[in-house]
């Protein structure tokens, strides 16, 4: 199913529009609907300052259903003043009026320029035209591209005792990427029957380690949210701890790859950065020395530039707060040892030179001092990242 | 004393050569020397991976003297393998040989790339070819230069009780500039005769104020050092803690100058930032999200176009651990108020782009929360930084 969408999962139906938030004529603006009412999760960002898109979902999830996600992209809806909740609210009721299910079951997401209020006049118009389909996540996904260069979107399916599932999902990402909880917008759909507690703690298990291993700059944006609705229609039995095996790691797949996606699509980025730790003493300092080299402005430069100088990797790893002896230190570049034992190896430099070359990029420790690993993902950073982010809002 | 300089100092004498350790024709290593042995203070980098010279230097100071630093830019004798304490070592001795003190006395520093080891032939031969005099600072602190594109040198003076003390100090600092303690190499010799213990306080004090509140790229060097060596000549009474205000506050001066100086010259800099956190609960807190800001990666592309984007200021501080209330928030660019009580404010978009385009952009935010305040300096991001990043080894 590789051209598959998020409303490709039965039941789903999606659709957006060019409202006019954002200049040009990509869509701008989007519906993701559901035939019936949906046991819903979602995870939001950790930035103190949030957005009131965010702040209204988190109110309308908080009876763990929703039937439709409203969402655009050009404005954030964030630091907007006093009318940011009133207008979250007001776009939450002209989605649920077009399509007849109650307020508290909309969800709404906004990204883009922070501080300015929703052109409302575009919002009210752009909804009335939007027309939705078993196609339409195609465009859905566009919709919430801001300076994204592809759109991302995979679709999963599995059977379970006869019944298939479908789960699948689109994302957006490219500027404001860092680990800490939810840290892109990215909606979720399955078919599946599952029990409502079970389905949020499997959202916030795929999410830490799929959208909370991703940084592509350090930011974290008030308007990160994550999105996963379940309308039963595949007839299941329901699925929960007891059985739920099956289901987390179809989500963990979605998660993993919307994450990748993001990460190899950071702003500017050339390539995808992946950096594995092994041997780690507890699972978090694994996560944490990941994200810290995966972050590093040194390290991505370096990768950007085809440039195997681990030296900045293994400083960022001695600046990740992680207990570490140099000593006991192992470091592979795309499969070849560069540091063994806390010494360096003698590698034949050119070749390593062109194998940095390909559009992904494998750095790997082995810390020695435990059992534990994580693998986290960025992106390298090229003098396209500054050039797209010092002229974003004027 | 504007065209100051380290060997300002009476009694001190400082020289470099180009040994031959970068390419070109600078200066690449150098001598500071003191005709009487020194009180002798440092803080040193927090990265868990610390070079040789940081090893060996820390041991040297454990007696709280020292009277000469030798110091090589080009390599950083960082994750070397085993020769790399005893070539630390030896150029310890080689100094001291040559300038008849023990090599206890001798502090070491390198700067430059990590895992490559020291090429001992070039210093042997290079520190014989240095030639001390009291003019010497100027080609000293040109042979700490790595991506550096000016000198940073200053030297201060004030008179305590009719003796006149002299404080100078040098820097280098470009790259891999994050405040977590001593985040640069800095060099300060003073001929005021001072108490050890009150010294290395005024140190931690002075670093606290200045070079941990630099911010250039998030990351930190295993190389970090900052010594202070005071030799006594100015023939003043004592300065310990009841009587040390004066020699405080200029330390302080030279640490704050030195510190700016690194920021204004970040790698690919165009503008320095100053980043102001007022009315905060803590200090701590103050701290805490002036850094955070000043390190934020969108703020700095931002600030590199003259965007008045001041959503990511805003977002920085939200994603900073401190405790906010955003309906208490003031923000001010240029002085200029563009967020009041978390709401947008007005303002004049030219005249602000204008404003921006000067060589240096002050931040200011009122948390309304407390009495404490904090500031931290930085540098814009510009193509350029990733330029030079992603070339450095090759």
């Amino acid at each position: 199913m590789p051209s598959g969408t998020i409303s490709s999962v039965p039941g789903f139906l999606a659709g957006a529009v060019h409202a006019g938030i954002r200049s040009g004529n990509e869509p701008d603006l989007a519906l993701l609907y559901s035939r019936l009412p949906c046991t819903a999760a979602g995870v939001f960002t950790t930035n103190q300052i949030k957005s009131a898109p965010v702040l209204l979902s988190q109110e309308h999830l908080s009876n763990g259903r929703a039937q439709a996600i409203a969402v655009n992209s050009g404005c954030a809806n964030a630091c907007a003043g006093g009318e940011g909740p009133r207008d979250a609210l007001e776009m939450a009721g002209l989605a649920a009026a077009k399509l007849g299910t109650t307020v508290s079951d909309v969800l709404v997401a906004s990204t883009g320029i922070i501080g300015m209020p929703l052109p409302m006049a575009h919002i009210r118009e752009g909804i009335k035209e939007i027309e939705l389909s078993s196609e339409g996540g195609h465009s859905f996904v566009r919709a919430i591209m801001t300076t994204d260069t592809r759109p991302k979107e995979i679709a999963y399916q599995f059977d379970m005792k006869g019944a298939r599932i479908t789960i699948a999902g689109v994302a957006k990402g490219s500027g404001m990427i860092h680990p800490d909880l939810a840290t892109v917008l990215a909606f979720i759909a399955t078919d599946a029957l599952i029990d409502g507690n079970f389905m949020q703690s499997s959202l916030h298990k795929a999410a830490e380690l799929s959208f909370n291993m991703v940084s592509v700059d350090g930011e974290t944006s008030p308007s990160d949210s994550v999105f996963l609705l379940a309308n039963g229609l595949a007839g299941n039995e329901i699925i929960n701890q007891d059985n739920g095996e099956a289901f987390q790691h179809a989500l963990n797949e979605v998660c993993t790859n919307l994450a990748r996606s993001i990460a190899q699509d950071g702003e500017g980025a050339t390539k995808l950065i992946e950096v594995t730790i092994e041997g780690a003493k507890r699972q978090a300092d694994a996560r944490q020395a990941a994200r810290t080299i995966v972050s590093a402005p040194l390290v991505k430069a370096a990768v950007y530039g085809n440039d195997p100088n681990w030296g900045r990797i293994v400083a960022a790893l001695g600046r990740s707060g992680v207990q570490i002896t140099e000593r006991k230190l192992d470091v592979y570049l795309n499969n070849t040892q560069v540091v063994k034992q806390g010494y360096p190896v003698l590698f034949d430099r050119e070749e390593m030179q062109k194998s940095l070359k390909g559009n992904s990029v494998s750095i790997r420790l082995h810390l020695n001092s435990g059992d534990a690993r994580a693998t986290a993902w960025g992106c390298d950073l090229s003098e396209q990242y500054v050039t797209i982010n010092s002229a974003y809002s004027t």
